[in-house]
């Protein structure tokens, strides 16, 4: 398709293509002449997910490089191009390893992990982005007073887990490669408003089922 | 209590707390004399509460000022109460009703409901800011080219419901009162880190379960 056919199914503009072809985030058209360039369904795919990192997840346009340029690396096992390409995107603070609250909330995601027996998680412990704004957050409950731990917290690891194997299984109808590597991708941006508002309105009906409007 | 140990058990500077008690966010301790007043275990809870709000939350003192006086609306029954705090939480911009995306993530949303049976749900429908969250959330994947309908979200809903009685039974564990409805805008600010990051570790858990480190 030409530049105008992009444009039109993507719903990006023509100047916004080209700003992206410029800046690398799209790799350039098929050249038929000095003046004209055919792009294909990879393009229209790749466009859509720099449109979402940028829009959506207001991720800078130097960030959504450097996630393509996990997803593109086949140099790399796909697992490992989508464990970079996650991780590449923004994540909370550092916790602070002088506070007590924050090595009290270490203590306690060690112990959630090793009961719930993710061995991932207990061989990478901080190294993984996800495992540190755990600690973060258990640690500002325990700040302001609620002293959630391992037990708390089983019974909601258990069904994010659920949820993670419905991601997958969702992922998993996709071709391997750089599609599903992306598909993976865009679920953390999108997924989590999506969970978040489903979270939002079941908390509303449980909570009309047990009170009423009383 | 006086304002030294309130200070020094909610970890929150003199100053700050006196900033409050102007603001009307904390109401006044019991004037002893005319330089002195003092505070009880209430007023640290709702110390608590405002300092989750504005640190965590990173809400403007005129919101938080707003959703206290939901709190405290003694006028009306404590699950009205609840909503109206919730309900005046920030929430995503207004859906675009001219959008095509929009309508039909519209359509999309009713048949999730309706499938769920979620009565309250479909009685208010986009009186909720979290029905209208989901319908902007899914629109931006429609636009994106990602047809999510009912059927793909259906089972992601009946995990967040399962989480939502989670939610409620810990709740449950709390006198009725005020101190219920604090907790459950605590939950709103910051369950959904725990979540969102419990999640992430989840999904980098069953990556390695599936694939290794291929």
């Amino acid at each position: 398709m030409r530049l105008a056919e992009l444009s039109r199914r993507s719903g990006v503009s023509t100047a916004t293509i080209k700003y992206y072809l410029r800046e690398g985030l799209l790799p350039p058209g098929r050249q038929l002449n000095a003046t004209t360039a055919e792009y294909d369904e990879e393009h229209l795919r790749r466009l859509r997910l720099v449109r979402a990192m940028v829009q959506v997840g207001r991720l800078p346009v130097a960030k959504v490089r450097e996630v393509l340029g996990h997803v593109d690396d086949e140099s790399l096992g796909s697992s490992i191009r989508l464990g970079a390409a996650l991780w590449a995107l923004p994540q909370v603070p550092e916790p602070d390893e002088d506070d007590a609250y924050v090595r009290a909330a270490h203590e306690e995601v060690a112990a959630l992990v090793d009961r719930l027996g993710w061995e991932n998680a207990k061989c990478l412990a901080t190294l993984s982005p996800a495992y540190r704004s755990l600690v973060v957050t258990v640690a500002a409950f325990r700040r302001l007073g609620y002293d959630w731990g391992a037990e708390q917290l089983a019974p909601y690891a258990e069904l994010m887990h659920r949820t993670a194997v419905l991601d997958l299984d969702n992922m998993e109808t996709l071709p391997p490669g750089a599609e599903r590597i992306e598909f993976a991708i865009l679920g953390a941006i999108l997924n989590e408003p999506v969970l978040r508002a489903l979270h939002r309105l079941a908390q509303e009906e449980e909570t009309t089922r047990r009170y009423g409007f009383e």
